[in-house]
């Protein structure tokens, strides 16, 4: 865990050309340390092993959204002023946990009272397809060929988790998961960290001329029992962040050029288009299924392979996110480079139980 | 646990005349309730029972100094424009769980190199007191003399675990701990919630005159391997988040009325006085034996009781210490008012891994 972390943090440092030791707060995006590997205080560990001493630490949790509430978290240290330089570092290790105790973590994002029927998000996410499926009268298909498109975009990301294509034949014939999802429809288990640099766009300009900016950022919470929420194809949680983040940044859907949206599960891609604007309601699938998109589509969604085929290292994914919508905003996606000013990433807690979204510009 | 959380929410809405619906960021300090409690996602559940969808929500953790990194978290939301109403919450229930698996949860704080070998946070503090006491020439009765202060206080906190006075005898004849350091000298397990609501001055004025500012905060670390420490006796995360805190407010040691300081165990109490200037080097003992830091002395320090007698729930004692500071400053301390334009408080992470210095004045 420590090293995982350690080495996003050190890559990120030397790729901007800072010092470790000029870092003023340093933020850890991780959801169970703890449970997962019995060790607390992992913020004030890295700001040893970094060197970053005597940095101010915190840990950032909001579930599986992490990431997303760690990119908000260091935007509000620099807009308050409270930090010049922050870093942040999303990560975690659950692999060398069977895969039983690991969801069982996972499940507990849950309300109790939904907990304690036995739900777990695959759960939720079986239940919310076939409902999809049956009222747009969408093809089983339409979901499968998002997890090939997965697979097709992880081939070019070095650090995806998985670096090969499937196809439709694989996908519709996996194991049943959570009916009619099947494996290939879920993300995998993954050991993983990212990191990304922030600072004043004045200081950013003293070490380059390439770099993002935090357009709009924003956070919204639904219900957190799943069940109450009146249509389960819209998380409110996105449709509320979007709102949110479109309105500080300035920009709308037309204006986005790529995104990362949070693909722990294949229909969760379609929710998200709707909920964010990029498709009407029930017209996602649609979308998929004329490859809008693809990576040379209208608007290319998760080049980077997506947590399914990139992997989904809870606390890491949210910064990860940021770290590829970064790389097309600076032209440095290599085989995966989108011409794009503006990206965009929606980072999802529990099923939707509080949700993040970023909007990314290219410095002028 | 979210029962706890609610308590202290409700409670500090209904303090404030504040609506749930009004809330736009949500922070819940809290250090571990995946490890006590098996839940995660506490933050967005308790949203849910507040009514406080769709605020942003976030679990801070800073190990034991959680609530002060929950502190400067709503702090920055506020400063920064991301929220006009940040509502924190810390809370920890741990009692259910025996004391064993309790301290293995707190003693992960601890870097690894350092956990493995056995070491706990009360290890380091006898192995501190030690030296302090010898060092310095101070009889051990000092420390003594500082727990039987925090249960005098303690006495007048409705909202204290132990509201009973213990005399000297009582304290120096409790069964040894981490010699020199006896039952009487460390914090007890706690279950606990404390909640206080942050916005801008400017709406602060809306609801009350009977307000207070956050005038100076800031948080910094010291080597997470305790062990490399040049002087057992300096806690570099008090020095450096006091300066800090100190340089943020333009106030002094001198113009501190009242504070609460971090004594899970006595000594802690000793280093606090130095590190943030109420006391010389060596010194602090003497202050204890002439009543510098009782209700009526010089300055009053931890008037609530103190962790070791108000408790010590960890995610929920930063804040708590600033529930503390807040009703002195709005005048509603009861009989343990002291007269205050300016007080302090200062939570440490781990053995002073991290540390959070938070200096509030009264609104003018």
């Amino acid at each position: 865990m420590l090293d995982l972390l350690a080495e996003a943090g050190v890559e990120c440092l030397e790729d901007a050309g800072a010092d470790a030791m000029d870092i003023e707060h340093l933020y850890v995006s991780n959801m169970a340390s703890g449970e997962f590997e019995g060790m607390t205080g992992v913020m004030n560990a890295l700001a040893h092993d970094l060197g970053a001493m005597t940095a101010y630490t915190q840990r950032v949790d909001q579930t599986s959204s992490s990431g997303g509430a760690d990119i908000y978290a260091a935007w509000q240290s620099i807009a308050s002023g409270a930090s010049e330089i922050t870093l942040l570092v999303g990560g975690e290790k659950t692999t060398h946990q069977s895969t039983a105790d690991t969801t069982d973590v996972i499940a507990s994002i849950a309300h109790p009272v939904e907990y304690k029927t036995g739900v777990t998000l695959p759960s939720f996410a079986g239940l919310t397809a076939r409902h999809y499926l049956e009222r747009f009268d969408a093809p089983r298909e339409s979901l499968a060929k998002v997890g090939v498109k997965k697979h097709k975009n992880g081939v070019d990301n070095p650090n995806a988790q998985f670096q090969k294509k499937v196809n439709l034949e694989t996908v519709l014939e996996s194991p049943i998961v959570a009916d009619p999802l099947r494996l290939y429809d879920l993300c995998p288990i993954t050991d993983g960290s990212a990191a990304l640099l922030f600072c004043p766009e004045s200081v950013a300009q003293e070490y380059t001329d390439e770099y993002a900016v935090i357009a709009g950022v924003n956070g919204a919470t639904d219900t957190h029992v799943v069940h109450e929420r009146e249509d389960p194809t819209v998380m409110g949680g996105v449709v509320e962040s979007g709102k949110g983040a479109y309105e500080m940044s300035g920009y709308g859907p037309e204006d986005i050029d790529v995104a990362e949206l949070h693909n722990m599960f294949t229909i969760l891609e379609f929710l998200q288009m709707k909920g964010l604007g990029f498709a009407k309601q029930g017209e996602a699938w649609e979308l998929v299924e004329e490859g809008y998109m693809e990576r040379d589509g209208e608007l290319p969604i998760n080049t980077s392979g997506g947590l399914k085929s990139k992997g989904h290292p809870l606390g890491a994914s949210g910064v990860a996110q940021g770290v590829e919508i970064y790389e097309h905003l600076v032209g440095e996606a290599g085989p995966r480079q989108v011409e794009s000013d503006v990206g965009l990433c929606c980072n999802v807690g529990g099923f939707g139980n509080c949700v993040i979204t970023t909007i990314m510009e290219a410095a002028r």
